[in-house]
C-alpha cells in the first residue's frame, strides 16, 4: 500500500511543507528511516536527525522551525505523537486479521454466557459462571475462573490467569502471563508461624485498562483492589491487596505497590518505583525511576529518589553526592585549622 | 448467612461489649465497612474510623481503650489481626466448593502415583515419575516435570511450572505463573562467548510455604535451593541457584536474591529488597522496601537503604540528605572566612 | 558412574597432583561436598574450605599454592570454572532422555514447517506461517503466534509465549513464563486519556541467547528489539520496546531497560538495575545491584548507586554516607565557633 502526503494530511488535519505527492509504504524511526517511510518529531532531542534522515515524509509539530534546510515532505499538525498513533491505529486496522470462533479445545463450562463475535482461542479455560461481552478476544491458554465477567471489547492473551470473581472493563487488554486475582499477602503472625488470611474480596479493572506481562494484581482481603478507566501498566508490575490506582494513571515497569495504597489520577510512575503500605499519593503526581515512598505525597508532586525528594532537590543532590567523602575530608580539616587558630590566639 | 455477636464471640475466645444479639452477614474494612459487616481495629492508625464505621461489630483488642462513645458492638480479644484471620477461615470453609476429579483433558503419565482426593484440572500436564500427595489441587494448565513430588494438601494455580525434580512440601499453595526450578543463572566465560554451566541441582520447598503469581526459583547447580517450612514470598520474588531462606520468613513483592545467598528464620523482607551473592543473613532480621545488602547481616538488625544501614541511622539521614547540597554551600563558606580571618591574623 | 581422576584429567586439559586412582560419582559444593564428590575452587572467598572439605577430587586453577596440606586429589586447570562447566555438560549429555516426538494434542497449523528430529509437547499451539528449525524443542503449553521463526537447536519451555513475527536465533534458551513480543508501553496523552500506539514491530533474538523465566521482552513501535547473539538475561528481566542489547551481554535477575535503550557488548549489570529510556551504554559496562542510569554512560565504566557512581567513588560514598548527620551537626557546630571567634577578635 502507498500513500501520499496528500492522501495522508487530510486524516490528521496537517498541512503539507514540500512535495505533496510523494508517497510512502510504511513507518521508521526518525534516526533510521528509509526512503518510503513516514517518520515523525516529537522529541526535541531528535531534531539533528531531521536535517539527515532519508525518510519521504516526516510529521512535525507546527511550532518546528527547521535550522537548515531537510529534504523530507513535512505535514505539520498540532501534536506529532497524538498524529502518529492515528495513523498507525489505520493501518492496523486495515491490516490485522483478527482471529475468529471458539476453538473447539476451549473448554467452555455449560453456563457461561458469551457475548456476539467473541474469539475463544485453543485449550482456553472458561469457568462456571463467566460473563464474556460481545467482540471479546480470549487467546489460547488463558484461563478465566469462575465468575469472571469480562467487558466488550475486551483482549485476554496467552497464558494470562484470571482469579474467581474478576471483574474486567470493556475494552481492557491484558498481555501475555499477567495474574489478576491472586490471594494478598495477608498472614497473621503465631508463634508457630504465619496463619493465613483468607482473601476474600476481588480485584475490578474499570474500562480501557491496560495491564502489561507478568503484571500481578493481588485480590482484597475483602472489597476491591480497584483499578480505575484508563489506566495503563507496563510490564511485571506489582499491585498488592486493597489498592486502588484512580483514572488515567500510568506506571512504567517493575514498578511495586504495597497493600492498601491509594494512588490519584493522571500520575506518572517511572521504572522500580516502589510505594509503601497505606500511602495516599495526589492526583498528578509525578515520580522518576526507582523512586521509593513511604510517606503520603500531596497532589501535583515530582519526586525521585529513594526515599522520593522533590525533583530539583533530588537533582541538585545527584550533583553533590558524589562530593560526600571530599566533603568530609574538608570538613576535618576545618576542625583541625579552626583548633589551631583558637589554640594561638588563646597564647 | 448471618451471625450474631454472640455466636462469633466464643469462637474466638471473645469479650462482647454492647448489644450482644446484633448481627452480621459479612466482613468490612473499618473504614468503608457498612451496617450488618464485622470490622476489626488492629492498626492503631486507623483508630479514629473506629468512632465513625458503620459496622455492626467491630474486633478490638483487650487493651484499647476508646476515647469516646462508638456506636459498633465490640468484641474483645487478644489478637485481633488473628482472629478475624480465624472468622475468615471459617467464612472461607463454608463457602468454598474446591473442584474436584480428575479432567479428562489432564495429560498424566502412566506411572504418575495421585493420592486420594486429588484435583487435576483441565489441561494439566503430569509427567513420567510424578508423585502427588493426598488432597492435593492442581489447576488448568500446571505444568508438573518429570519425577516432581508434591506433598499432601498443596495447591497448584493455573500455568504454574514445576521443573523436573522439584519437590513441593504438604500444604504449600503456589500461585499462578510461578516457576520453580528452572536453570539457575550460571555460565563461564570464555573468548568466545559465555558457555552454560548445566544446573544438575533441584528445588525444594518444605512444609506449609506459600510463594506469589510469577515468582521464580532456580534450581540449583548442584545439590538443592530450599525453602524452609512457613516461609511466605509474595509475587514476582526472585530466588536465585543455591539459595536457602529459613523457616518462617517472609519476603514482600519483588524481593531479589543473588546465588548462593543464606537468609535466617523469621526475617521480614519489604518490596524490592535486592540482596548479593554469597550473603549470610541472620535470623530475624527485617529490611524495609528497597534495601540493598552487599555483606553478611548479623541477627537481630533492622535495615533500610540502599546500601543498607540500621533503621535508626537511616531515617536520620533520610532528613539530612535534602540538605547537603546546603552543607556544601555553607562548608565552601566556611573555608573562605576561615581563610580569610588566617588572613587578617597574620598580618 | 564412576570416574577417576586419571579419566577425568585429559577431559579438562588437566594435571593431576595426588592419587589419580580415587573416583568420583558427583559433583559437590566445596563447603558441603562429600567423599566420592568433584569440587571446584575458583572464587579465593572459599579458599579456606579447600583445607576441610571432603571431597575427593578438587579442581582448582594452575596458580593455586595451598598455604596447608589438603586432602582431595587436585587436578590443575587453567580456569576451574570453565572446566567444571565442561564436566557438568558430559554429564548432562550422558544422563538427559531429551524429549522428543509431537504430541498428538498439540495444535500445530496446516502451513507450519517444522525441521527434523522436533519435540512438540503436549497442548502447545503453534500459529500459521511458523517456522521451526531442527532439532527444536517446544514444551507443553508453549504458544508460538503467527509467523514466529524459531533456529535450530532453540528450546522454548512450558508457558512461553511468543507473540506474532518474534524471531528466535539458533540455540537459545527461552525459560517458563518468558513473554517475547507483547506491545510496548505506547501511548499519546490526550485530554481525555491514553490513545494506545499500535506497536507494529517485533522482536529479534539472535543465536545463543538465554533467556529467564518469566522475563518480558516488548515488540518495537516500527522496526525491530534487537537482543544479539549471546546474551544472557535472567528471570523477571523487563526489555522495553526498540531497545538493544549487543552481543555477550548478560543481565542479572529484575533488570529493567526503558525504551529505546541501547546497550553495549560484554555488558555485566547486578540485580535490579534500572536503565532510563534512549540512553546509551557502551561496551563492557559493569553495573552493581540497583544502580540507577539516566545518562548516557562511556564504554568501560564500572558504576554502583542510584544514580550511577564510579564504582570507587560509590564505595567511599557508602562509607561516608552514614556519618551525614554527625557531619551536619560538626558543620553547625564549626559554624558557632567561627562566629564566636570572629566576635571575640573584632572586640
Amino acid at each position: 500500500m502507498q500513500f501520499s502526503a496528500a492522501q495522508i494530511a487530510p486524516l490528521i488535519d496537517g498541512r503539507i511543507e514540500g512535495n505533496a505527492s510523494v508517497s510512502v509504504s510504511g513507518f521508521g524511526k526518525i534516526e533510521t528511516a528509509k526512503e518510503g517511510d513516514l517518520a515523525f518529531l516529537a522529541n526535541p532531542k531528535y531534531e539533528s536527525y531531521a536535517y539527515s534522515t532519508e525518510a519521504s515524509i516526516l510529521l512535525v509539530s507546527d511550532e518546528f522551525t527547521p535550522r537548515q534546510p531537510l529534504s523530507p515532505t513535512l505535514i505539520r499538525v498540532k501534536d506529532p505523537y497524538a498524529a502518529l498513533a492515528q495513523l498507525m491505529q489505520l493501518v492496523e486496522q486495515q491490516q490485522a486479521s483478527h482471529p475468529e470462533g471458539i476453538s473447539p479445545t476451549a473448554l467452555i463450562a455449560e453456563d457461561v454466557e458469551l457475548g456476539e463475535d467473541v474469539y475463544v482461542g485453543a485449550y482456553a479455560v472458561l469457568e462456571q459462571g463467566v460473563k464474556v461481552g460481545r467482540g471479546v478476544r480470549i487467546y489460547p491458554h488463558a484461563y478465566v475462573g469462575k465468575g469472571v465477567t469480562i467487558g466488550e471489547g475486551a483482549t485476554i492473551y496467552p497464558h494470562v490467569t484470571l482469579y474467581h470473581d474478576v471483574k474486567i472493563g470493556a475494552r481492557c487488554i491484558i498481555h501475555a502471563g499477567a495474574v489478576i486475582g491472586a490471594d494478598g499477602f495477608g498472614f497473621a503472625p503465631q508463634s508457630d508461624g504465619y496463619h493465613k488470611i483468607p482473601q476474600l474480596g476481588n480485584v475490578i479493572l474499570e474500562e480501557d485498562v491496560e495491564i502489561g506481562a507478568n503484571t500481578c494484581i493481588d485480590r482484597a482481603v475483602m472489597g476491591s483492589t480497584i483499578i480505575r478507566r484508563g489506566v495503563k501498566l507496563d510490564n511485571l508490575v506489582q499491585i498488592a491487596h486493597n489498592c486502588s490506582v484512580d483514572e488515567h494513571t500510568v506506571m512504567a515497569s517493575q514498578v511495586g505497590l504495597a497493600g492498601s495504597s491509594q494512588i490519584g489520577k493522571w500520575c506518572k510512575f517511572g521504572g522500580q518505583v516502589g510505594i509503601g503500605g497505606h500511602i495516599t499519593i495526589g492526583d498528578r503526581v509525578e515520580m522518576g525511576g526507582q523512586t521509593g515512598v513511604i510517606s503520603n505525597i500531596p497532589e501535583g508532586s515530582v519526586l525521585m529518589g529513594s526515599p522520593g525528594m522533590p525533583l530539583r532537590e533530588a537533582m541538585r543532590n545527584f550533583v553533590i553526592q558524589p562530593k560526600l567523602p571530599d566533603m568530609y575530608r574538608r570538613l576535618q580539616a576545618l576542625e583541625k585549622e579552626l583548633a589551631e587558630l583558637k589554640q594561638q590566639q588563646s597564647k
